[in-house]
């Protein structure tokens, strides 16, 4: 008899299996009991009628208690009705191991409950719940898909560095940690300087790994500690990794629609949402989507947005929900981007860069541009910006030594994987968010 | 006219192509000038001739410095003298921008000079290096395989927390970090408490990320950032994940040798030491390699050895250079390894272990247990080590809900790859190492 994980049934039907699990749920109807057994990857429903088992076997059934750790053995067999569309004809079940205690959430819709503290508390037993462990399944083929698609084109992963001298986007946000004789290092906010450098000795690069900002604010977007990829491609414009941005995002969901459909389903995700994620997104400058907003405000929407300020997320909301489509929006004026842009040469007060705005208000997933790959305009505008030049020095050394057109992105994982999945808050689709006031468990 | 990228030059044999890269060295015989172009995906000869191209054209071999940024023009042609098997007839070539400067590393085997902390200091250019160059392939082909075996064996990925409370292993080598209100954070040097909790939610999982340790000891093996790859297995026992841990190396080194073979040539590996890397490993207990270390010991060997004790380098070098491949040391005395660790039901004074050692004196590139799964003896451990028993309270409850046998270890990439590549010292097997006197660039 084979020992059998739950999401390879469907290749045993009509075979006795083992099932190494955890009760999750259970129910009679008198003469036959219902266990929902769960193994880590997925759940099954095992039946067992009196009389097919031992009065044992059947009598075990009261003794069965939430997240009893239970071995079953019986016979798979198709069933359109059961979740999933298999069901286990239980003929034997053992209890490895019983729950020292009751479990502290509920089995019953434990979304819907009120006390998020709570749930977040148990974080380590709430991600046994169908909904948490359905986003963490997205969440793993999201990024499983980020690594194939990178693979696939021949990007070589390139780990850029965690503790950084110097930050990338202005020092109120870093994370500062006391480093031996050297003084205070910080933690990265983006790889991207080190990508650069990447991009020049193996053409194309990506890093995928953790990033920090210390940030106090409370929205349903931010997290002290979150996941980026950022690709960066010698000799690309703005343009190329607009494309690489475009076709990375309808992979992405392309997997998830193949691989993870059930999952959505857990989810209530509006499936239609996503099966409109195609190619060409949406193109727009910031002066078209600036025109939008003022037209908007005009009409008497309440924002504050001016031409020339960046977005809010009212503003990301108010753009991205006129569109079914991820929306690329370009040429952000020079002063309210960071030093390593390049100016667009047609309109220098502008920047040749890109941000991609989730559809459904889920605003900003990634951001990119092409770098200035000019060394005396490089060095102007660090002087500038009041940037340590001595920091920045084999910075600039890139544009030393054979410098060329290069550009890249970042995408954030959370808010992509939010989007996706449909769910409100990015602390739900990480196994354990880190917030201002939340590093436990 | 395509545009192609060194790497897959293979497929226009014949034909007129477009290569946009670097002037990597150049060298003349009268009236055949020999470029090399590197353009990140790998190194290229191309050849001109005079009277074949415009006097013009030819001119520009004189105004070659090394990193110019150069677009060249010509036909390939397969040559099997050429390095890579391929030259390119050389028809046109722009000089996009010249470097500004007289490139700082010496293109003649720039690693056989002796000044590391120059090169160190050069690290964004001297990782344009052909051995560098290999080096970071090599890590990447490593990283890359790592990824499709677990995803073949469906184990999904658990990013698990950067900022933690408390450490698995010991408070003395942890980097703290001012946290807002909380006080001070730890940064991870394991996920393994967290992955535990996903493997009981999610069956099998792993993590790839960084580590820290906050260490001072300047040896060849250590960093103070680093980056593991930790698989977890519910129900799995010892014997399970030390198949698992061969299984992982032995595919490792087979795509590394599928797809790397031209990269270890230019390392100059011994590729036979890695041809062996086949399953079964030696599998020996402690007390078996006590036993070889006494008996080394009496016959003379200098080493401070004594029963009971960890094995320090040396002692791990001599015990791994009487195997080819990686040998797994079991059941470690329970004294000298971590609290959630499970004690042999045989031996209670032993510990439920592996450490596996990497050939030719790289030391150990995979500790790993059977984790303590009982609520009680796990409780006990926590109090005996004086631990803080309120933070280590969601670990318990991991044993209080259907508690499981489970089982998982650490591979550290950058030994991996150090041996892999045959390099001495694991700073060069990372873009940009981090040591106690080195966080820049």
């Amino acid at each position: 008899m084979d020992r059998v994980w739950i999401e390879d049934i469907g290749q045993h039907v009509g075979k006795k299996v083992e099932i190494r699990g955890w009760l999750f749920n259970k129910r009679s109807s008198g003469k036959v009991k219902f266990l929902i057994i769960r193994d880590g990857t997925g759940f099954l429903q095992a039946v067992m009628v009196k009389g097919d088992v031992s009065e044992e076997v059947f009598e075990r059934y009261g003794e069965l208690s939430y997240e009893d750790a239970v071995v079953v053995f019986g016979t798979v067999k198709r069933e359109n009705r059961a979740p999933g569309g298999y069901e286990l004809l239980l003929e034997d079940i053992h209890i490895h191991a019983k729950a020292l205690d009751s479990f502290p959430i509920p089995k019953v819709r434990p979304e819907n409950i009120p006390d998020v503290g709570k749930l977040f508390r148990y974080r380590h037993l709430w991600i046994r719940s169908r909904k948490q462990w359905s986003i963490l399944r997205i969440r793993d083929e999201v990024e499983s898909a980020i690594h194939d698609f990178f693979a696939q084109r021949r990007f070589r992963r390139f780990d850029p560095p965690i503790f950084t001298p110097a930050s990338v986007e202005g020092t109120t946000t870093l994370f500062p940690v006391p480093y031996f004789d050297e003084g205070e290092v910080y933690l990265t906010q983006s790889g991207q300087l080190y990508l650069e450098a990447g991009a020049m000795a193996l053409g194309k690069v990506y890093s995928f790994g953790p990033t920090f900002r210390a940030e106090k604010s409370r929205t349903r977007r931010h997290l002290t500690e979150f996941w980026m990829v950022e690709p960066e491609v010698a000799w690309a414009t703005l343009s190329d990794i607009m494309d690489l941005a475009e076709d990375l995002l309808v992979y992405i969901v392309e997997r998830v629609l193949e691989n993870r459909r059930m999952e959505l389903e857990i989810l209530n995700r509006d499936i239609s949402r996503l099966e409109v994620i195609k190619k060409p997104f949406p193109r727009i400058t910031y002066d078209e989507a600036a025109s939008l907003l003022l037209e908007a405000k005009r009409k008497g929407t309440p924002i504050d947005f001016e031409y020339g300020k960046d977005f809010g997320s009212d503003e990301e909301s108010l753009i991205s929900h006129r569109y079914d489509r991820p929306v690329m929006i370009t040429h952000y004026p020079r002063t309210i981007k960071p030093f390593y842009m390049k100016p667009d040469p047609k309109d220098p007060s502008k920047v040749l860069c890109v941000d991609v705005l989730a559809p459904e208000g889920y605003g900003e997933i990634i951001g990119g541009s092409q770098r200035e790959d000019d060394y005396e305009a490089l060095l102007r505008r660090i002087r500038q910006e009041g940037l340590p030049e001595e920091e920045y020095s084999w910075y600039l050394d890139l544009r030393k030594f054979g410098s060329v057109p290069h550009s890249g992105f970042g995408l954030g994982i959370e808010r992509t994987v939010a989007w996706i999945t449909g769910v409100s808050h990015v602390r739900e689709v990480i196994p354990f968010a880190r917030t201002p006031e939340k590093v436990r468990p």
